[in-house]
Parts: structure tokens; sequence; C-alpha cells
């Protein structure tokens, strides 16, 4: 008998056998080696080749002269860094592997088995991976004029009485935002149970009227920010969130207390230090929006306003996107595309340094008549 | 109102509520802000101030150019490279961000709320961290002559009709070790629907007869390794399990896909395939372990045998053992003792590189008398 294909006797719990066995991304890298070739420009994943500030760098090379030391589980010096740019106590700071790491933690502070959750439909798979991985029952609004429908939301979280409300702003893949005014009533429109958890991986792009004043006494409300996209340290694994006293005490009851890099801490401490280099990044992420704007023009399509490092581009229809996709990879361009409607007509694209937007915009319109008379 | 202290008006789960408010582990840099002193030696987590592998060091540092990067999520490279050197398929190997991940991954996949576990008492406290953390039970069975009680927790395991078992071998915080043909017997005593977690952090440093043969394909069977340890790679945060592709396809349901430092993956890499460098390090660690107890002998105390790289030196009481680590301390060095009977009358002791020890040496040698005589 082979057990291990056996459903009834793996033992795994019943949550467990009931989860499709699908990951939240494909890397590149899988794509890669189903090819045979390598990527030549990576605009899929909303990575920063800007990278780290050159301190941070200098910063994560020194400390893999201590990579044999555990880092400090209670993280008090990057709390601390964190707390001095943000404003908040260090008691409002909890650590995690990135945003990833950290909506999980959440995710399963609040979740029994049946609650239910409300996100955007096609709006970041792996919350909704860790929604199931844990029992919620999402409830899924589409986006309205390609943003967040924050009424719609927020009527879907009182109707169901939702635990969760997942809001990522600015939102990705739309690269839409919301002013912070526009937040702050949407969670008083939210259930008085219910708790926002505002995704702001993108913040830092964003113009200021995108962010929410930092209420970090407010129980139902949890902010998550990270190292991997403005800050130019996707591969690190190190973000943090900003919440009530009580939930990070909450999160120290199930969160992987060793679960951060020596070497990220190291270099998110030395990242938050350097915002002149940060402010340069943001400056020319914000020169490639306008330059993909004019792009997407030019070709005869609209790229969607973004407040982010990538810009939405309506290519007109789902079939034309994934023609544009696939056209892309065989050109060596790793790109992604939004996964559900309305957003599946187009394609996202990453805004690196000059010289990728350049490359980028070369091979498009290279391959868009192509693609066009598909 | 403040809602942020009501236990009934928090929203979280009723199991995160039951939980108690404890980390398993307190770390040196929490004593050290408490104390106002840094601690000149730390040997008590058992890092290897030996330090990874000089090329392992360096491709760390290489990989520091491509932080801006995400891993690969199916850690290809990294699971190509612990296949050819376990010798097992890849579809046997997962990864996480050590040991402490693992298990927690593992926990979760089979544990439900209710769910019974065995364990030795004492033994590594985050594995009971995270049976706590998913509802599990745990019975917890004392050492027997100061090594895993094999029959003892078979039994309870029979009689609990436990769902996993957790054992490390070689052992910590004993430092025993029990052999492969023992480990096997053991399994097969184990209920058939129990599956053996089998943590081999400290595999490296133990006699080949320690080593139970790799039998990937069985189901009831997850052997966890690290790069924490015998390859100096603590702060990189990464280890790996073997088991049968099954469990592997079920992890891929819950785990972290990006949880994993690309700098990790790198050193993860290179440190295997410098087996000389392991090899140097694991002898020389064996040499610190006669230096300790032939140090233990002069002070009138015993070294428990050790295959790892610590050794338990028992000095008679639980409250002799609290006065020998708070003297330690407050000379500077940090080491920790087990936390339960009956070890809790010994100290436990990194072995470190030889100028660590003389140093150790020398400063127990001095304080050893007026501990020896409170």
């Amino acid at each position: 008998m082979n057990d291990q294909d056996s459903p009834r006797d793996d033992g795994f719990t019943r949550l467990v056998r009931s989860l499709p066995s699908t990951a939240p991304f494909v890397g590149p890298e899988a794509l890669e080696r189903a090819s045979g070739r390598a990527f030549a420009l990576r605009l899929g994943a909303n990575e920063s080749n800007f990278g780290p500030s050159p301190r941070a760098r200098a910063a994560m090379r020194a400390a893999v002269e201590r990579i044999e030391w555990y880092a400090d589980p209670e993280a008090w010096d990057t709390r601390s860094a964190i707390a001095a740019h943000t404003g908040v106590g260090i008691q409002h700071i909890g650590i995690g592997a990135g945003i990833d790491d950290l909506l999980g933690q959440v995710v399963r502070l609040y979740l029994e088995p049946g609650s239910q959750v409300v996100a955007s439909l096609g709006s970041y798979p792996t919350f909704g991976f860790h929604v199931a991985g844990f029992g919620g029952r999402i409830e899924r609004i589409p986006y309205r004029n390609d943003r967040n429908d924050l009424d719609a939301l927020a009527i879907a979280a009182q109707r169901t009485q939702a635990s969760l409300v997942y809001l990522a702003n600015p939102d990705n893949p739309s690269g839409s935002w919301s002013t912070g005014a526009e937040i702050a009533a949407f969670l008083d429109a939210l259930p008085p149970q219910c708790v926002l958890l505002l995704d702001e991986a993108y913040l830092e792009f964003a113009p200021a009227e995108a962010q929410m004043p930092v209420d970090a006494a407010n129980p139902r409300l949890v902010r998550f920010r990270t190292f991997s996209k403005a800050y130019g340290m996707a591969g690190a694994r190190i973000g943090y969130l900003l919440a009530a006293p009580a939930t990070v005490r909450a999160l120290d009851k199930v969160r992987l207390h060793f679960g951060v890099n020596t070497i990220a801490h190291a270099g998110a401490q030395v990242a938050l230090a350097d915002q002149s280099y940060l402010a340069e990044v943001v400056a020319e992420v914000a020169r490639g929006r306008e330059e993909y704007a004019a792009l997407a023009h030019d070709l005869g399509l609209v790229a969607l306003p973004s407040a982010t490092n990538f810009v939405t581009i309506d290519v007109g229809s789902v079939e034309r996107a994934r023609a544009t996709v696939a056209a892309l990879a065989a050109a060596g361009v790793f790109i992604r595309m939004p996964g559900a409607p309305p957003l599946d007509r187009c394609i996202r694209v990453t805004i690196g340094a000059a010289s990728d937007r350049r490359a980028f915009t070369r091979i498009l319109r290279e391959l868009w008549p192509q693609i066009a008379n598909q």
C-alpha cells in the first residue's frame, strides 16, 4: 500500500486535506526552468532593480561577518529604528519575514474556521492563501472603475459580519490609491468587531494624501509595511506591522521568534536611516510611471493611474493580456498580469531603472503590432 | 473604553486567548539590555563561533549584490544541493527558515485542536510552543538516565494514540544520542498513524552510529536538519526537512513560499559543498567536548556524554545550576540550563573555538569555589 498517496491515511488535518495544491505565485525561476531560457528583464514581481541604499548594502555585507549568531528575537534595534521613523512606540511594532509572514500571523490571530473575510477580487493572492490556510471564508468584491470599491467592501463586511477586511493602499495589482481620509471613513464603516488589515507595501511611492494618519492605538487597524519594495530588499525578507500593543503581544504567542535573518535586520536599520536614497528611488519611479503612461498612449493603450512602482496597462482583453505576457516572456521579459476581472484585461509592469525602462519600451514597441493583430 | 486590553473584545481566536504570553527563549540581547552589560562570551544558544565555511561566507557577501530580488519560492538550487548531499530526490526535501519554522509547518499539517503529542519533558521548547499554538496537547515523558526514554515515549504514544512524537537525536539539552537502529525500532513501536518528528539539528557532530538510514519514502517519518549549528549560519535562518513527497506537497499548501532569505540560500549551497571545513569544525568540537569533560572532572563534576556542540554538566542541584548561570552572566558569560528535571541540575555550555574555551575554563575555575560553597 502506498500510504503517501492515500488521502485517508496521511494523517493530515481535514483543513490541510481540503486545501488546493496551489502556490500564491509561480516564480520566474520556475518559468526559466520550464523554458530553458533566463529572463533578461525581471519586471513581474515589483522588485526594485534600484536595489537598496548603498549604505544598507554595505551594512548587509558587514553583517555576514556575524551570520553565526542568532538575531535578537525581540528585534529591539530594528523596532527602535522603525519607532523613530514612524513616530510610534516600539510596543506598536511587530517584525516578520516580509508582509507575507505578517499577514499569515495576523490571520492566525483572528480567524476561527469558518470566519468570514472580505477582500477585493484579484487582490494579493497570498492573503487569500493564508485565509484558506486557517479555514476562513473569503468574500471577494470586484474592483469598480479599476479601484477598490470601498463602499461595496464595507457593505459586504457588514452583511457577512466579517472578522477581517484586507485592503492594499496603494493597491496591487491596480496601482490605484485612496486618500487617508477615505480609508479612515472606510474603517468607520466596518462592523465594530472587524479588523482592517491595511497593506501599505507600496506606500513610499504614493502621494502624501494616501497616507492615513498613524493611529497605532486602534485595535481594529493593523498596517503592514515592507523593505521589499521601495527599500529594495525583497530577498532579505523583512517587513513590519503597526498595531495596538495587545495585537503585538498576541503575535508573540504565535510568531517565529527567530524568523528574521541577521542581515535583513542590519540592512533594514540602515535603509531607514538613508531617506535621501529612498527619495531618489521614489522620484525615479515617478519618472518611470510617466514614461510608461506615454508608451501606453503611443501604442493606443491606457495606463491606469499608479501610486506604486508598477504600471498596469489596459490592453483591451484577457486574451490580449495573456498574449502580451507570453510574447514578452518569449522575448526574455518577465511580467505578470492581474488574475481576475475586470483587471485581467491588463498587464502589470514593474518600473525599474532607466536602462530597464528603455529596454522594455523598445521590446514592447517591437512586439506590439504583432500582439495587437492577433 | 480601552478595547485593546479587554479579553472579550479583542477579536482573537479562543485558542490565541488561551495561550500563555511566553516566548520559547529569552535572547541574550534581552539579558544584556536588562543588565546594561554586553556578554563577552556567548555560549548559551549552541551557535558556532567557528562560523560558516569561508567559501560560504564569501558566497553570502556576494549574494548581498542581488538582495533586491526575491529568492526562488521553489528553492530549486538549494534543494538540488541538499538532494546531492543526502542522496534523496528533490521531491523529498522541504526548505524553511530554520527548524523552528519547519516544525511549526509540520505541526500545522497534522494537529487538529485537541490532538495528542508526545515529547520528552524539557526537550526543545519551540516544539511545545508550536503544539500549543495549534491547539495540541502534549504529554511529556521525563528523561531516564539523562537520555530520551524511548520505551516510555513509545508507550505514551500508544496509550494516547498520539498524532506526533518529537525526538531530537542527538538530543538537546542532554547531549545524548541513540543509535540509528534504536530510532528505527522506536519508530516501529509507535502507533500506525503516529508521525515521528526527528530533529537532527546536531547530527553532524554525532558518531556515524547515530544516523538512521534515510528512508525518505516513509510518510511516518519527518527529519529536520539545519544550517544553524555545525554549518555556522544561525543568523541566516535556513533549514530543511526530509520527508515523503506527499508531506512535502502538503507543506506547499501552508508554508511561506517566500520565507527564506536569498543570502541564506547562497550560503547553504556553498556550505554543503565545503565538507572539509565542516569536518574541521566537527573535529574541533570533539576536542572541546573532551576539554570540558576534563574541566568538569577537575571541579569534581560530571559532564554528560555529548554528541553535539555543547556539553551538559551536572552541578548537583537546580539551585546550584541557577547560581552558576547567574554567576557566569555576571562575569560576562551567556550560558543556559535545561528547563525541567532531572536535567535542571545541569548547566549547558556551547563549545566554541579554542580561545573561547580557554576563556570559559578560566572563568569557571575562578568562580567555581564560590558557587560550590553557596
